[in-house]
């Protein structure tokens, strides 16, 4: 049994600082850096990129709308065709910078407000398609089992790489609960841990209302800038090990 | 005998046009297409990357200092490092529009105060060389012959192309008039051809003093943002054409 | 009988140029001077108030989405409370500018897709006449007639200035014909002229379906940046002077 | 005897957090709040007014090049004309903000590269008082005594409010060691005390070399972004009071 972990990375901007990059990049086997539409200067990604390749992990372009100053977590009604060419400027930008840095891009995986939108929005979610298929049809795309998204990706013949996420509640028809419902979001390592290693050796996995819900899943998202990041991708880490689960880059 | 023909494209920003590109793309056999630290919205890259391909009009990087509301005309006392990085995100950005297009980037040229400093900025000079070796060491850099950034650029072993401007007066000393000076900009367009055709068959240009000076030149840059830009080219090219000069990109 | 003519104005943004702001401040009783976060630098800005405080045009603050690259075009699902923040920055640096010209700001309309996303989006819609509440409760709103902008700002106690637009197509049920449909933008300047007419001094106008529909209005607005904009706006005017309207700001 | 402490705030952007503004603003007396160019986004300029506001400490607009890439610290060589209309903008948004928050901006202090510029640089120098001046002839400005940016303002009729830096070394001419030199800034809290105490009740400080200068001074400045910096202010305003030092706002 093989798990893929990823977290965003790359996400500092300037003289701001958010996540602890390096130790995130210790414990993580794929790395989704920022391409500087929400967050991530230039330098920071190249920086980031090399941080990555120095440690084998796999580098994925974490695409967003174009908005620094709400970090890519607003909805922009923006243009299917403007769309495209933002996530290929993108794409391109991080390819650059990561094959400086000896690596190069394995995965595309949308950030925020746009990972959510094009679970539903299909104009949006064909245009991030079309953009990953005009760079290189051979990017895998990361995001939800059941979304647009997914279903615009496998039209033009992507793979498709469906991801769970580590310390987020879900709800019994498998929807995440929003955020800003009392307990989206989970805080125990411990229990953390203990749901993650379920996801992935036993495909399921319990929902708000006690329920059990099957996911199927071939990568584990862990959050790089909530207070205690380093210590829940830790704790999921070594969860995972003692549970016989080889950790590496999803194939 | 044969010359090649640079203009400045892809440098509208969201609504705001500027320039008349497609008619440029018409006349020119090299295209400076910007890169979106300056001006060109990801889309218009897009579109413009697709007209010079269209029209066989080889792409270049034009690279800038990250300043939107300056137009890249500011000088800024960028940290090399970072510069570096900067350079490097715009040519990757625009090497994926443009193979998109179906073309690719196949030289870089600063843009606007990045290109006047690093005629003698040392530090910014070997930071702009350093992102464009890192990317790709084959590819040729383009600019003015007596330069911080020329001699760099050899030293790391790229292909320097020097360029003359077709509208700029020239100083005794080789250097161009500055913009502030009364007559640094010609206008008509007949003068400019018969310059142009000196430097380009003969070698030589006019100083403003009258002198004579050599120039070797393997580019003409024409502008595409003034008023009479396209009757400018317009005119060079059937000068030299009506010359026996070839027009073509350099080798 | 007497009636305003807004146009938007200041919406040029470095060195690029949009609209005639001269020819249109030589026309209109009041302007739309962007702030800066969907068009205007702070240099573009100061020389519209100054050339709007010339002619004694009044000054209105025209706020937008922070969006540069969309224009202020695209509804952005910013967080209402941040909006709020937004819009009294906008109003601020407007402020000071127009006095620094002599003038001052002595309404405001939002721009764009805030203008049309306030029609119905309640939230945000709270959230811009919040803004304008907390600057100055005398400040006016300019805006559509039936818009929860208007329930809001009504609610707070502000003034409000309905508005028509000069070259828009109406529905029969007084909404405007989305600009992406057929026929949604008038281009004739006698055809414009005549509705202006009838919509000021009968308070009506004909609907796509030839069915008369009311319309109370206290303002036109014609648009700067249209091919013909300068050339309608004098129709406009000419055509209601000649019918014996007084234009002059709203009161 | 009585001193002013001042600290910069509002210097987070979006989801990028910089500094303790809360816990700062309960140390000093005046806050030079960031306006936006350089850092600050509108709600945290609205949030950083109110705690202010309700501390009693008194609010100056810290205005800054166009730059939140490089956070303001980089010189960028902008025309005077577009730097003066830039700090109106400021100065402006910024009031708004500190008047819906019950307060008022009652100084004017440059930020980072600015800063610097305008001690020797007279055209951009100029440029920021020119603009103050013409917001508002009564406020007074907050830098270097010995500065272009002093003689201009005087020149104008501007007060002008000189201050020190807490924990920066000194040449023997009285000018700051520059950041990238060795020993260029003091981290001890209590050796900071010291000298600050010095400057303040004596008017004179040791310099790198040993020897006492004297210094004027009205402000002292502490940084809020260092990672000792509460500590620093702490200890600094402890030490001023037991000393008999009288803590306000200068007048």
């Amino acid at each position: 049994m093989r798990i893929d972990l990823n977290a965003d990375v790359g996400e500092s901007f300037g003289v701001w600082r958010i996540g602890d990059d390096e130790a995130m990049l210790d414990l993580v086997t794929s790395a989704n850096v920022a391409c500087g539409f929400h967050a991530g200067d230039a330098a920071t990604l190249a920086r980031t990129c090399q941080a990555a390749a120095e440690r084998g992990v796999r580098i994925g372009a974490q695409v967003s709308y174009r908005d620094l100053a709400g970090f890519g977590r607003r909805f922009i009604d923006v243009d299917p065709g403007e769309l495209t060419a933002d996530i290929i400027y993108q794409i391109g930008a991080l390819q650059a910078l990561a094959s400086v840095a000896g690596s190069r891009v394995s995965y595309v995986k949308p950030h925020g407000a746009l990972y959510n939108s094009i679970v539903t929005h299909r104009d949006q979610a064909r245009a991030v398609v079309t953009a990953v298929h005009a760079v290189d049809p051979r990017l895998p795309v990361l995001g939800l089992a059941h979304s647009a998204f997914f279903t615009e990706a496998r039209e033009l013949g992507l793979r498709t790489v469906p991801e769970a996420f580590a310390d987020r509640a879900y709800r019994p028809d498998g929807q995440l609960v929003p955020r800003r419902e009392r307990n989206a979001v989970l805080e125990d390592p411990a229990a953390i841990s203990e749901r993650v290693a379920s996801m992935v050796t036993a495909g399921r996995v319990d929902a708000v209302d006690g329920s059990a819900i099957s996911v199927t899943v071939e990568s584990i998202c862990v959050h790089g800038d909530s207070p205690g990041a380093v210590q829940i991708a830790t704790a999921v880490r070594e969860r995972l090990i003692t549970d016989g689960v080889e950790l590496g880059p999803f194939t």
